[in-house]
Formats: C-alpha cells, sequence, structure tokens
C-alpha cells in the first residue's frame, strides 16, 4: 500500500489531493517539522534530504511533488489526471508543475527558510521583504500567461491544480491578496468546494 | 521542425544534449543573457518568463528543463533516453531531474542571481558566500544517495545524464571541486567523451 509522509501546511498537500482525487488507498505519516522530526534518523532513512512529501511504494521511495504528481497520475489512469496520452500536453502539464517547484515554492521559501541559501539575519530579513513582490508576479505570470481555465490545463482538471491549490493557501501568509488575481481567486474557490480536497484537508 | 532557445553556459545545455542523443533535427537560437535578449519583445513573446531554455514544436512551446527532457524522451522513444514503460522508475527520473530544478540550479544561481530574492548587496555577498557550500552538499546528497552508477539511473543513460552533466560544468565556477565526489567526477569525463555530449557543446 503507498504511504504519504507529509507534513501541515507543507507542499505535501499536493500530493495528497492528488491521492483522494485517484482514489487511492493510502497511509497517512505526519512529520513534525517544527520538532524537526524531518531530520531524524528514522526519517531520514525514508528521504535522506529531510523534505515531504515523500511516497513510499511497493518498489521504493519517491519524493518530488512534480514526479509524485505525474507517478499518481500514471499509476490511476482512470482517474483521468494527466493527459497522458499527449506527449506536448503532458509536457505543458510538466512545466507548470516544474515551475511551482523550482520559482514558485522557492520564492516562498526565502520567507522562512533563508537560512538555505544565507547566513545573515539581515540577509533572511532582506528575502523576508521581498517575498510578497515575488510571489506576486508569478501569480500574475500565471494568471495571464499559463492558467487556461476552468482548470489550470483547460477543460480537464489535472493534478496541476492540486499542486496550484496547495500554494495558492501559502498566499495571505505570503502577504499576497489572492483577489489580485480573479482567476486564480475563482480557482481557490472551486478547488476548496472539491470533495477530494476536503478529505485532504481534514 | 523543433527549434530550442538556448545561452552559452545556461543550463538549456541539458536539453541540446538530450535532442543530440534523440537524434533530433532541431534549429538553435542563442539568447544573449548578457546583453539582456531574454527580455525584449521578441523573445518574450516566445517565452513570457524570459529564462532559457524554450523548445519551439509544431503545437507549442515548451518551458522548464525537466518538462523539456521528459519531451524529448518520450517523443523519441526508439533513443530509449527514459524508463517509459514504468512509471516507478520514470518517477525515480523525474524526480532526480526535479532536485536538479528547484534545489541545485537554485543554489547555484544564489551566486549571481540573488536580486531574484532580496534587495542589498550584503545579502547578494552572502549568498554568494554560502554557494561552494549548498553546491557540495547536494554533490554529496547526488553521490551518496541517488546516484546508481555508471549512469544516474544505473545501467540505462537518460536525459538525467545530460542535465547532471551540465550542473558539473558549473562546479568550478562555483568554488566545488569535482575531484572531492569521485562517482560524479568519472560521470563527467564519460559524459564528454560522448559524440552528443561533443555536438552539443560545438
Amino acid at each position: 500500500m503507498l504511504k504519504l509522509f507529509h507534513a501541515q501546511g507543507s507542499c505535501a498537500l499536493a500530493s495528497r489531493i492528488a491521492l483522494e482525487d485517484a482514489g487511492a488507498d493510502y497511509d497517512l505519516v505526519r512529520v513534525d517539522l517544527a520538532n524537526g522530526e524531518q531530520r531524524r534518523p528514522e526519517f531520514l532513512a525514508v528521504n535522506p534530504k529531510g523534505r515531504v512529501p515523500a511516497l513510499v511504494t511497493d518498489k521504493g521511495v519517491l519524493t518530488e511533488t512534480p514526479a509524485i504528481l505525474a507517478y499518481i497520475a500514471q499509476t490511476f489512469p482512470e482517474a483521468g489526471l494527466a493527459p497522458l496520452a499527449d506527449p506536448y500536453e503532458f509536457a505543458r502539464l510538466q512545466a507548470f508543475n516544474s515551475y511551482l517547484c523550482s520559482t514558485v515554492h522557492v520564492n516562498h521559501a526565502h520567507g522562512r527558510r533563508g537560512s538555505r541559501w544565507a547566513d545573515a539575519q539581515s540577509s533572511f530579513d532582506d528575502m523576508k521583504r521581498k517575498v510578497p513582490e515575488t510571489m506576486a508576479a508569478a501569480m500574475k505570470m500565471i494568471e495571464l500567461d499559463y492558467f487556461e481555465g476552468p482548470w489550470v490545463m483547460g477543460e480537464q482538471y489535472t493534478v496541476a491544480d492540486a499542486y496550484l491549490f496547495t500554494i495558492e493557501r501559502w498566499l495571505a501568509g505570503d502577504g499576497v491578496d489572492i483577489a489580485d488575481f480573479p482567476a486564480i481567486a475563482d480557482h481557490h474557490r472551486r478547488m476548496s468546494a472539491r470533495a477530494s480536497v476536503g478529505r485532504a484537508l481534514a
């Protein structure tokens, strides 16, 4: 059986929503980041990176949200969570998720994890001050250039919607008013109403 | 025909190597980052992000290295550049590429693109000082936990090798001695000897 290591408020929510969308049978293990559980030997044996999400499968452990989301879509094809039959459309989905992972999540992380990339408190403060600007710029780009509507990829709901929703939940804490981005705000409302999202947030 | 927008020294090299490995017919367009060509309207019309790589296909433009690499592997299946038949192995490949994109490339970028995440020169200097440490830590993790050998994924050469090679070329400039990581140094030597890599670097 699948087992998802997750943490409250983390990007692992995207994988959890996708598992719910897929109708997957899975166990959930909460990692207490505030208490440093992610750095304990038991967890590092699961994921040497000391991060969530980590998805334990029959074959081994998968990490990195874009990889896990594509894996869920591919192993539950009947759920229709990705355009699996068309390499271009699949790549477009992957490009969206990769942007969230390597640009948007990274922008967000500078508000609280500055010590990954610098050492001085003044640098952390400087990074933190810039988060509202970088997160708003990313949301603007998504809204103008990448969000097809009504879902990220257009008519088909995909795992990208679960990932975008996860990041939408960070915006208020990052000093961004989601109402400034009407398509994204509407997406957030529709996602919040989905039963799979309700179960994932329970 | 495919058209790859790239820049010297950028991560677009990974996509170029993969296109060579695939035996693809493609045009190459160089974007002069030093002269700000990536911010000109002509290029922003191709890629609103103002970044390379961008791969123009018959259906539209693809961005983000992990997405482009998987697309090349999927559309040239006879080249055997990814474990396409096994969703777990494919996800393992994608997790590797996602780590390079969202952690390792991001670490590297703090040495020269600090203004993405902060505003003060002191912050940029602080970030730049930390690059040797974060890049070495990433190489250590790859060598110990993710590099199967002789190639990234094991016996099968994949697009992940092209991506790792691209980042290996940044290590000296990032203050990291590749010789500290024997498996990665050996990988670099064997990659450098490949004809596809020679053509991509020409």
